[in-house]
């Protein structure tokens, strides 16, 4: 059953970004992105959103405005032109756009997101503002979630866990990497995964994980996460391969899924037989870290807190090497926020030096890659709560062991 | 089986983009998208290609080099610092970036997919160039496929072929439009499809397609396709929702896969009973407009003549409001080339004038919407040949009829 925010999340959410605004100097901001758009507006139809930093939002829309009429929270008008949108902007917000001053009209945009052609073309039919990078007060504003999106997250948890046992029921000796994702992915789309996830950095793609075993999972790839995989083909050099899962190897089930828009991110490791004593040395140094990462997953915390405690660990058990990918094709995280996308803010990496705030909702994937033998971790997804943390994560914490 | 194209394919495209980047006056041009990367490159590591306009490319790669290095049929290298990137530039192709000349250095870019952030960023690592929008020139390179690219597609229609096959199997009345195209979504992951389907278009999405009934499918949306369908959630206002499949109304099967990296498209309509007979008489029109596309299929017809003359049948059938979607929600195209991306050019749309040539594929998609009542329609990807067109799609055109 589709669940919807009460009406007051949407001035909440208003109110928050604007705040932002006024404090980096901007008069307003115009988001391109849909899925920056739906988090406004409640709808992710194509057009714009322009959020003065004083006053109500409009949503320009050019297609569907009939269904952008219909779901759309905020005022929504049809977009006309994309020439003469400076004008529909001026004649909207004259107190915005018509100005006395000699100071450059700044207005945010989602400049991580929104292709440069269209960037010149907007610069161009809006002459009286100067749009500058906005992307890192947007994601701010995101990182912070309501009970509304929380509940979202904990629906999409559900499924996840579900899944995962569906598919460790059907997991046996020779299956394929292929085969097993198919069955997760098809358990979580009978229960309304909506069929893709959304990921925000550019040319990053992921189906509903990763789901790899042995040495294909510890193949290094372009995906910004601790765990590659072999993939199917060099034109999907990540996840899944067609290799048969063996005995006595390392099993990774990072998977995810997305529930009315929101997205969980959870690993178990599997083994069909015994871990060999490498890697069940690792992994209980990858319980470890999760573990101590709980004790600092509170407000206050610096997210680079949590990932130079994880390094120590991991120096500390001689891991350093393996730590979230193996040698020079390590990631530089141990987690990252989850939302609406799966790449969300603050992520727990240097120079993330914002405290954490209760609502914000964090993935934390301590995993070791050895080469010719896998990948081994544990991921939960957390919610910050006013005085630590609570899992979001279902699925039980263990090594899942089928028995031979 | 992963097949891999012949040795002169990689050489064979360079040609063909260099040959347009002469005519358009530029000295190279620079590729940060994935798909793009992958065409002239056979790898889809993070990073950027650089192809001179005359002379070999090079492939310089940010994560995984390792992978990088192994799939690469060009020369390949390590991204160094971005902000130096001129400076590598500029070492290794002396002749293009260091000049006496003062006409400006003109550089094209993938600007329609690359995000603003980073145009910024590379306008400044490399001040000896001006960027300019290379997208139509890249797309026209792409639109003309290889045999080998042709192989790839067929091979997604036939696993497309099979999970329709598997889908109308297992078709009954109240199964949900969501317990349908996950049996599909199965059939298609279990034979190789990748997980994913890649499309273009900024925040166009897609699942594996759109398979909606009843008035669910006449829904609009704002997805560049004549059939939008209700979907799950206003956060995902697409393909599938949880209706009930009932008789005697349409049921619209529009779906892709990816095999390999190359996308298929087609649609087929069914129905549980027997479709109404203002549905039936439209589906025919759809398929007298398929048949004609099919007389003008050939090298030498404008795409846009296409379109014409299916709005020109649409009309004489009475049936132009329903025609590619209801009202102000159709949209003003008749097909699209597919291939890496389901949203190649050409587009049988109007202003589409380069006549069509062997080796581009097409998928052709005649449909009629009826609000309240559902879509109906047809689709078929074609490959241009020297003399016609040949249908790539496998599926047996028909009304798929579930007798009750």
């Amino acid at each position: 059953m589709q669940i919807f925010p009460p009406r007051e999340e949407w001035y909440n959410r208003q109110q928050r970004l604007q705040q932002k605004l006024i404090q980096d100097g901007l008069k307003g901001c115009l988001i391109s992105q849909n899925v920056g758009i739906y988090y406004f507006t409640g709808s992710m139809q194509t057009g714009y959103l322009f959020m003065p930093a004083d006053g109500d939002p409009t949503y320009y829309v050019r297609r569907s405005i009939a269904r952008a009429f219909k779901e759309s929270q905020v005022r929504t008008v049809e977009l006309g032109s994309l020439r003469q949108f400076g004008k529909q902007l001026e004649s909207d917000y004259p107190s915005v756009f018509i100005s006395e001053s000699d100071n450059p009209l700044l207005i945010g945009a989602d400049m991580d997101v929104m292709p440069a052609q269209l960037y010149v073309r907007l610069a161009e039919a809006i002459p009286q503002a100067q749009l500058k990078d906005g992307s890192a007060l947007l994601r701010n504003v995101r990182s912070v979630k309501s009970p509304y999106e929380i509940d979202c997250i904990s629906r999409a948890a559900e499924v996840a866990a579900a899944a995962l046992e569906e598919g460790i029921a059907a997991l046996q000796e020779d299956m394929t990497e292929l085969e097993l994702i198919a069955i997760i992915e098809n358990a979580m789309r009978k229960r309304g995964h909506i069929g893709l996830m959304r990921m925000r950095g550019y040319n990053q793609e992921i189906m509903t994980g990763v789901v790899s075993a042995g040495e294909a999972a510890a193949e290094p790839t372009y995906f910004d996460g601790p765990a590659g995989g072999r993939g199917l083909s060099p034109a999907a050099p990540q996840s899944v391969s067609l290799r048969p899962i063996g005995r006595n190897e390392t099993i990774l089930i990072d998977i995810g899924c997305c529930i009315d828009g929101y997205t969980i991110d959870q690993t178990r490791t599997a083994v069909i037989g015994e871990l060999p004593s490498e890697l069940q040395a690792a992994y209980e140094t990858a319980e470890a870290i999760i573990r101590r990462s709980e004790q600092l997953l509170r407000p206050g915390t610096k997210p680079e807190q949590l990932y130079a405690q994880a390094l120590e660990m991991a120096e500390a058990a001689g891991l350093s090497e393996h730590f979230m990918g193996f040698g020079r094709d390590q990631v530089k995280f141990l987690g990252h926020g989850i939302g609406l996308e799966i790449d969300e803010w603050p992520v727990l990496a240097r120079g993330f030096q914002d405290p954490l705030e209760p609502g914000m909702t964090l993935a934390v994937e301590p995993k070791f890659t050895f080469p010719g033998l896998g990948v081994v971790g544990i991921e939960n997804t957390y919610l910050i709560t006013e005085t630590g943390c609570r899992p979001l994560t279902q699925s039980p914490e263990r090594i899942y062991t089928i028995q031979i």
